[in-house]
């Protein structure tokens, strides 16, 4: 146990069925095949953690140190973390209602940063020593830096029409890099036999317990910034969901820490591409759990996902907030961006935009209202993805 | 005049004769042709501004609001600044003694955000309409956001083998961008043709007084994280110079306000890269001013500037500083990457590397100690730049 903090971690429980997983041991899905989530002495946090000091400190999600499960500080992996920041859309909408937080500003440029920084130091305080994924690009790019920065080795696969970019950056971060001949899910039956050889550890989102305690910080974060409130309505890009699940717990952590000025939940929004829709399928049939989705298939790689394993969550919590679930087809996506670019000068990642795609439409079809104060997440920098081609050629003889 | 702020610059100076230039007015180059320094009422803003009150904000560059020209709120373009990290590469070296400064998480992924912002609001409370300026980037990128966001028409000039990307996030945030079939400096010639007949404003760097300004935020910036005291050295990577000169005059004016717990100033070094190292060679030579480069030539494309308007500014301030200027060459930029990258997990641009190339050549000839407090800073995101092939091909059928 660390000096200056004390860990209020208690113990983990099956986010379906409840049954009690002890912590301090090395974790995957529960007994029952779901994820895991993290619970907490939140009455000793009460007692012990004042709000305001929390929010003094200026080492971003690391501030929330109290409400995470790391123990010692030795194990705490930085990488210059900051507040990501709330950007009125005031050019658009009327002055405040329309807000998005910009998760590109954090290290390696996506809020993928969150969860893998807190599973790393995790896996470092279990004493694991060989980390694997599967990855559209994103994950594995955070991965590979935050375990090269803490000591780990790291082995990731991914589909070979994987954006250079992304293989780059996660081969020069240090992680030993393949590009498969499949998909996403393919890579991971792959990584998932490599781990049950005794290879490496799986960290597939949700898999284990601490990606989602990083995704946490989000509603920890946006709960500070609006002075200890939350907005009417969030719209969030739902690939495996884990910041939609992790946004929730935090508010319930929150209210139960008495840290809220109100208690107004917001609604929680779903947002999905209508290429691969399986949690707004589920959700318009009235079902707990969401089919595959088959022949998958939109430009925004990150809400790319077919089956999230944590289907329940993500639905259980879209309909306790009284929110809804959406889908935004390639074409809207794409307006989006293009539109909140030239008139705000923010370049938003696809599926950042396709949070604005959708407000729009449920703008349009009444389901949000103008008075409503909506936050948007942009969940990684425009710049890792293709883009128009512009520019007008230029003969210098010419004179303007 | 704006109710919450008071403004308190005084007017402006020309950077090399000291000529005094009324405020309030659109201006360019100094009468004697060199850079404009804007001057404020110090003595009123000790009177009248706190130091830790301002810390208190959370609106980075632009909490500095006293110390920036700028007079009208609504002439305030924001696009959610944050204060920029400093990430220690503790695995590199002795704890704490190497410190990377990483602007890439600014608006637009580059430190251009800092000087563009202030340039736009200035002109924008000036009324200018119409902004123009030739890039070989980065710039060009900040400017295109920060205009849109406050509703004025852009127009930029890059060289046609500019990076897409580049060109592309320019022009998605709202320029006009052409590609010419010339060097920047033909870019530059270019753009002034056009201002000279009425067409637009002429924004390049240093021809107008306000981007150094916004710039100076740096050196405000990491005073105040270093708890209100300065580094030993600062290695800044240096093409046009405006940050180095900037900051030294930010570090003036903290002196003057009696901010700094400790008076004692960093030794500043100007990195340059061995194919185009005018202020190295004119440094070593001890001239004031230098030759411009020819044959310019280096990847790390935001130091290929060979000639600086701001030449004896810089040189005035490494020389008063007791610092010195360096050139690496490409190959040891690379080497300097792909450490940082492998080691700390800190993906930096090519600008960024040379600096810590050229910390590692001073600590190997002496000229800098393993016992000072070095600040390299990383001027962009890793992200904008290319990067090696990466990744080995994978055949799911073979098990790991």
């Amino acid at each position: 146990m660390d000096d200056e903090f004390a860990n209020f971690l208690t113990h983990l429980e099956c986010g379906l069925t409840s049954e009690y997983h002890q912590a301090g041991e090395v974790h995957g899905l529960s007994r029952a095949g779901k994820p895991l989530l993290a619970r907490y002495d939140l009455s000793a946090i009460k007692a012990n953690a004042d709000r305001d000091a929390i929010l003094a400190r200026t080492n971003g999600f690391w501030k929330w140190r109290e409400l995470l499960p790391v123990r010692e500080t030795k194990n705490i992996c930085a990488l210059g973390e900051v507040d990501t920041p709330l950007i009125a859309l005031n050019n658009l909408h009327k002055n405040g209602t329309v807000i998005v937080k910009d998760e590109g500003r954090l290290p390696t440029g996506s809020f993928k940063a969150r969860g893998l920084a807190l599973a790393v130091a995790m896996a470092s305080e279990l004493g694991l020593t060989h980390l694997a994924m599967p990855t559209n690009g994103n994950a594995g790019s955070a991965l590979s830096a935050y375990a090269s920065r803490i000591g780990l080795q790291t082995t990731v696969a991914c589909p070979d029409d994987t954006p250079a970019i992304n293989i780059e950056e996660t081969a020069l971060q240090g992680a030993k890099v393949y590009k498969a001949n499949g998909l996403i899910n393919a890579c991971g039956a792959w990584i998932k036999a490599g781990a049950d050889k005794g290879l490496w550890f799986d960290l597939s989102t949700l898999k284990e317990p601490y990606r989602i305690e990083g995704k946490k910080t989000m509603g920890l974060e946006l709960a500070a910034q609006m002075g200890w409130a939350l907005p009417d309505v969030i719209f969030y890009p739902t690939g495996g969901g884990t910041g939609l699940i992790g946004m929730w717990k935090a508010f319930a952590e929150l209210i139960e820490l008495g840290w809220l000025e109100k208690n107004d939940l917001p609604r929680m929004v779903a947002v999905q591409a209508s290429g691969c829709a399986p949690i707004v399928r589920a959700y318009d049939a009235g079902k707990r759990f969401a089919e595959p989705w088959e022949d998958a298939h939109t430009f925004a790689a990150g809400i790319r996902v077919p089956a999230a394993v944590g289907d329940f969550l993500i639905l259980d919590a879209v309909r306790a907030s009284g929110g809804f679930a959406i889908a935004v087809d390639d074409e809207a996506i794409e307006h989006a961006r293009q539109t909140v670019a030239q008139r705000e000068g923010l370049l938003l990642c696809p599926e950042g935009a396709a949070t604005y795609a959708a407000y729009m439409a449920a703008r349009q079809n009444g389901q949000v209202s103008a008075d409503e104060r909506a936050v948007l997440f942009n969940c990684a920098t425009g710049l890792k993805y293709p883009m128009p081609d512009a520019g007008e050629a230029l003969d210098l003889a010419n004179p303007a």
